[in-house]
């Protein structure tokens, strides 16, 4: 078996009955998400999910997962996803699907987050993945600039046909090549305030868990991150 | 003569020759631009204008002003902009028309900021205006229950139809109605750090100059704040 399909299939097993729950994007969660519709058609497990993306909410429509936005539910019992890079300190970079802003935003209302990933994705520290930084189109080639002068090595996600890629969301993604990030904190909070950044793709004390694949079998690993609802 | 076209013709002065001007949006700001368009006809003035707004955008192009788009230029000269409230210590807030985040990312490429108001927009401090944060139509109602929560007193801005506005970036804005800011800095990275949020109208360290509309006439005031382009 694949690992990141092993890891699907052990995350799935967190979804109890009556459960709200968040549905990643990306080549990992799809597994989990297929997961999920079979224990629905076979062990009529009860479940509403809330996704992050158009191809994840395509492929639970086809599945028969029933399926209601972030605003309409009050909160997300659980969400479970895949990432680009998860460090020694359980901090991570997602954004790899340029799906980070809707899954930021589901997370963030999510009572616990468990992201599943193959082994190659455990690093000691960030940055080798380059990081996604979601922005407005008007002023992009201004950050662009900023980001080239700070030596960030930024550049722009393209899509399929070699074109700007637009997100889900009506914005650019801009790369940044890091190499290594010494302080994700800080790093954030910059991102945080710059005008025409909408969002980035560190997920920093957002997860409770996580489950590597190794040849072996799952290993599941307790995250020292108690995330909290925004207040 | 109105106290906002007496103050749009007044920071016209401001323009000159080779200048890349940033144009704002509003109804202050609206007659500067006119004033700008009659100084090149009239007077020959050669500048490019870099726009804040479809409406702003429109404007200038009936009156025959050279566009660019922000990510087309170095940098901004001098950009001219209404303000929706304006405090003793020239922090403001802007956004009533709904164009806050391009004013934003125009202003903050700009060497130089003047805004232009009637006396009504001066007080002591800032929140009697409502503030307006864009943010993300996904997860849009979390953010407003959260705003609720912290006694924000938030409202949904509306178009003329009654239908929930959508911005020219194409995402939503939620009115905060605080009545008085005691602290805008603090307010400002508090909304900067919350996902979901795009942008917030709070216009804090960001201008040079206003001038003031009064009966009797223009007033111009120097702000002690001296803003740097971002690094």
């Amino acid at each position: 078996m694949e690992l990141k399909q092993m890891v699907g299939i052990e995350a799935a097993k967190y979804v109890k009955d009556g459960m709200v729950v968040g549905l990643g994007t990306g080549s990992t969660a799809k597994f989990m998400v297929d997961e999920i519709g079979r224990r629905i058609k076979e062990e009529g497990l009860s479940i509403v999910g809330v996704t992050t993306s158009k191809n994840t909410e395509k492929q639970a429509l086809a599945l028969g997962i029933p399926l209601k936005s972030i605003d309409e539910v009050e909160v997300v019992d659980l969400t479970i996803d895949g990432a680009d890079e998860i460090s020694r300190d359980f901090q991570g970079i997602k954004g790899g699907g340029a799906a980070l802003l809707f899954e930021k935003i589901v997370a963030t209302y999510s009572k616990e987050c468990i992201w599943i990933v193959d082994e190659s994705k455990m690093v000691e520290k960030l940055g080798a993945f380059a990081l996604p930084v979601e922005v407005m189109p008007y002023g992009s080639q201004q950050l662009y600039r900023l980001f080239e002068k700070k030596g960030f090595a930024p550049s722009f996600r393209k899509n399929e046909n070699g074109d700007t890629l637009t997100t889900d969301g009506g914005h650019y993604i801009i790369d940044l090549h890091l190499e290594v990030i010494e302080d994700p904190r800080a790093l954030g909070t910059y991102l945080d305030q710059l005008v025409g950044v909408v969002e980035h793709g560190l997920f920093l004390d957002m997860v409770n868990k996580v489950i590597v694949g190794h040849e072996e079998g799952p290993e599941t690993l307790n995250s020292p991150h108690n995330p909290s609802l925004p207040h």
